[in-house]
């Protein structure tokens, strides 16, 4: 095991949070919204610095509201209050709950009606990537009791202020990629031929919590002859045998922020054709950090990485895109998709993720992340070797 | 640390899915549906055994459908389609995802629209203890493209079903409760005075995922002078001080199945108040597990509890309610609380958990898992000593 990283400062100042809500009033300012009202962890997090794993249960519903002008608004359950009240939000509105026949319904709507109107209208989570955290009914009826005032999808505009991560913000995911990376490096000599995927994601996932990370959410860990079919589910039962690859993707998380990147290793001696395309894909993910840089389309870079596993021999890829955003989700717009017209800016986390299925049944993906800055992609995890590592 | 508990039988077996579809379709009949359909990980998982980590990722909806006669339909991501095909559903149909123009949503219109028409109504997950995972936009459009179908509230049927668990249901929550029983038990030899929350929840963490836990999603920790301030975030930095209660409340899992119990615990000597305070919630507690028998309501149980506390000089609880039910989700309907007129049937799982407030900031609350036999409440965790284990 390597010496113990020093962590990031928990938490963020005061200023950090004034920053983010500055930034989000003038989006709003430019979407034409008078607020936006947010129920998700991540949404809350990000304004408020509130954290729980309170989330786990999902019996009440929570509110943050953003309004244009002036601060933001808790709307919460009374179990929450105490918690609340540590964080830098000073008007907390609480109601006891649970409490079906009005879940904070009305509450949030006189909230939301005393908000300074401009343009009658207010952004909710409505759109993609997110999702709602409270029964559609009640949303329903909330909508239901403000006939006066449009409640269009607020998602755009949550993702222009979240996407843009701030230095405070890429010390995190830095730090909890440096981690995974070195948990990685150290993996071949915690398990060998013989253990069962469970048992690797058991010792891997210990392993990166000695080293700091908080909490390890996603941990798929697939192994098979020369591939993998797919790169989602697991670990089972199956034991790592000779000439298998072992793929496994990882989103741990430090204070609220996540890595996520994969790493394949060989299970003693893998073929040549499993060899050739692992190299492929190595060399597609040099090609899209080099083309990842502030002014190009998600697309473009898309391309770039797209038209190398296809000259390489690629006969297909279920993932539907070669990578994505990353942040306080494991997984954020934009992608590296055809279609994604997104220009690629500074303060954007992403991660790189080329890979193919090379021969029925057999994908191999490869995935590092990265921050834009003015001169391009840094990598903030620790690069994968181009030979796979071996598990004997 | 004790011996290795034998844990049940990962899965099950397609007997109990067909017994769990069945259950089902009679109670859409019942309330005169013709399909529900469901995005969200546990009510897939209850289904169709399908899991995951891959829930982690918010950008891809999934879709299940239960139609009132006929099989199973799983409406996913390419991605995911490899994994499902090892569950017992056949009927799988997918599209290429991510895809924001048309994530799913014409799919969707297509396959509920050849469900077998009876009544015009289908279910959807849009009413409590529950969220749909999918853009709410695409919900709504989704209902636009059925104007001949009425989408309704479907959680009141579904939760009717899971709330019942079953013999193999129990046995993983039984298995789960005692790994974190037998954990909690060892704790006091794990830490000591001066260590932090944030140390004991680390140690216990690990420990339970030693004993037999996949994961522990929720451990909060919070320790103060004689009682704690709110029980549900933490740990913090705080250091463990003589004359601390610390509360840590759990919910680890195993094979997609929670307990949810929380202990308490001395650090070094506590003050007269809090021993009193600490029996009296004991009481209640005990109070709360004979109550709580078939043909009963909810709320006739938590009256018991309330009136316990109350005359044990409760100055309040901020939870509002005093224990619910438990199975794929750490907190899931019906609520010990004034209004819950739901009846306790054999097969549900519950938590008993009374706690009060006995003076201002100074909370302890205590917590225990049942299950409902015909005779009676089962204990599923070991009980907790009625004197508050010492931490020295």
């Amino acid at each position: 095991m390597t010496a113990m990283r020093k962590p990031p400062q928990r938490g963020f100042c005061p200023s950090e949070f004034a920053l983010r809500l500055q930034k989000m009033q003038s989006i709003l300012q430019a979407e034409q919204l008078d607020a936006v009202f947010v129920t998700s962890p991540s949404n809350i997090r990000y304004f408020t610095g509130f954290d729980s794993q309170f989330w786990e249960s999902p019996t009440r519903p929570w509110f943050v509201v953003v309004p244009r002008e002036g601060s933001i608004i808790a709307v919460i359950p009374e179990i929450g209050a105490p918690e609340m009240a540590r964080t830098w939000v000073d008007d907390i509105r609480t109601w006891p709950s649970p409490c079906p026949e009005d879940d904070g319904v009305s509450l949030m709507a006189a909230t939301l009606s005393a908000v300074p109107r401009r343009f009658g209208r207010i952004g909710a989570e409505m759109g993609r990537e997110m999702a709602l955290r409270m029964p559609v009914a009640d949303f329903l009826a909330l909508r239901g009791r403000m006939p006066e005032t449009e409640i269009v999808d607020g998602t755009p505009a949550l993702w222009r202020a979240r996407m843009i991560k701030t230095e405070a913000e890429v010390a995190h995911i830095r730090f909890i990629c440096e981690v995974a990376s070195d948990a990685y490096i150290g993996l071949p000599d915690l398990v060998a031929i013989g253990d069962t995927e469970r048992t690797v994601v058991k010792r891997l996932r210990a392993d990166m919590c000695a080293r700091g990370a908080d909490n390890v959410p996603f941990m798929p860990a697939i192994s098979g002859p020369g591939g993998v079919p797919q790169i989602v589910c697991g670990p089972q039962d199956r034991v790592l045998t000779h000439g298998d690859v072992l793929f496994i993707d990882t989103g741990a998380t430090y204070d609220g922020y996540f890595c996520d990147f994969d790493r394949v290793y060989a299970v003693g001696a893998i073929d040549d054709a499993a060899r050739r395309a692992n190299e492929a894909i190595w060399e597609a993910t040099e090609l899209g950090i080099r083309a990842a840089r502030p002014g190009v389309t998600m697309e473009s870079v898309w391309k770039v990485m797209a038209q190398a596993l296809q000259d390489a021999g690629s006969i297909g890829n279920n993932v539907g895109r070669l990578g994505h955003g990353l942040g306080m989700q494991l997984t954020e717009p934009p992608s590296f998709r055809a279609g994604d017209e997104t220009i690629i800016q500074p303060g954007m986390v992403l991660t790189i993720e080329p890979g193919m299925e090379y021969a029925p049944g057999k994908m191999i993906v490869h995935e590092e992340d990265i921050v834009i800055m003015d001169d391009g992609a840094h990598l903030l995890t620790i690069r994968a070797p181009k030979e796979m590592p071996v598990i004997s």
